[in-house]
């Protein structure tokens, strides 16, 4: 075992992660982006959630960077905002596909999963895995250790 | 896109994985599990939370099969209990990883990381990464879609 309690937690980036998204409706939300959803009342509509929760969440994950705000006008209406990923918020895509393909696994319908994640490119189903830097895929948990990294702050 | 609106997120995997660790503290508790602390001592030293939180957190990672009591007895004291991850508690570590790699690259130090997960067999840092069943790695979000599965509902 990584002797957790000679280093402190403080600037884990876990918590530092879950400081923007550690929350059930966020995660949510964001589902919805990569499917496509764009507009607050389609939002609103595919999570059925109160609607001053979703403003904040979507108001969190702007000012993050996560999400940005967009403006769009339809013919004789109004300017309105669209809510669009940037790329900070693509690259948060693995945390969702990896708590899909648990869920899938773990709690999905007898009949299957309800969605299922694929490369545009050749059609194959994806997956999320931990693979290291010299190119071994598919590895566990107990394939890995933890060590300090260069940030590592030691307990006083 | 995916045409979000014919279908149901009734039995959506993320919906039911978040019902299980959508909550920041409990990813936490997993984040020290996966560590290698077992013991409510312990638990409650790593994360300076409050006690009766811990206690519900590790109570709903029990009730859901993602960690499991353990009896301990140290010389002359009295049997205690451990926590120790299952089977599907070690299938979550790839979501622990992506979260903490997206938090690396977007929010740690300018030392760097805290913590770097490598692999026991070689050395090599580990990533959470996407891969399609046909061999194609390091996919971005923008090289998937989505598509209903054999779960999928849909809307009456």
């Amino acid at each position: 075992m990584f002797d957790r309690f000679r280093y402190s937690a403080e600037n884990c980036s876990v918590h530092r992660t879950l400081d923007v998204v550690g929350e059930k409706w966020t995660f949510l939300v964001l589902r919805e982006a990569y499917f496509g959803v764009r507009r607050f009342e389609d939002f609103a509509h595919a999570l059925g959630c109160a609607r001053n929760l979703l403003s904040r969440r979507l108001a969190t994950l702007v000012e993050h960077g996560v999400l940005r705000r967009e403006p769009y006008r339809e013919p004789g209406m109004r300017e309105r905002i669209e809510y669009a990923l940037t790329p900070k918020g693509l690259e948060l895509y693995p945390v969702l596909v990896a708590l899909m393909q648990w869920g899938d696994r773990w709690s999905a319908d007898r009949a299957g999963p309800a969605i299922v994640v694929y490369h545009h490119g050749c059609g194959a189903p994806v997956r999320a895995t931990l693979a290291c830097a010299a190119g071994h895929e598919g590895l566990a948990a107990q394939d890995t250790r933890v060590r300090p990294g260069p940030g590592a702050r030691r307990m006083p």
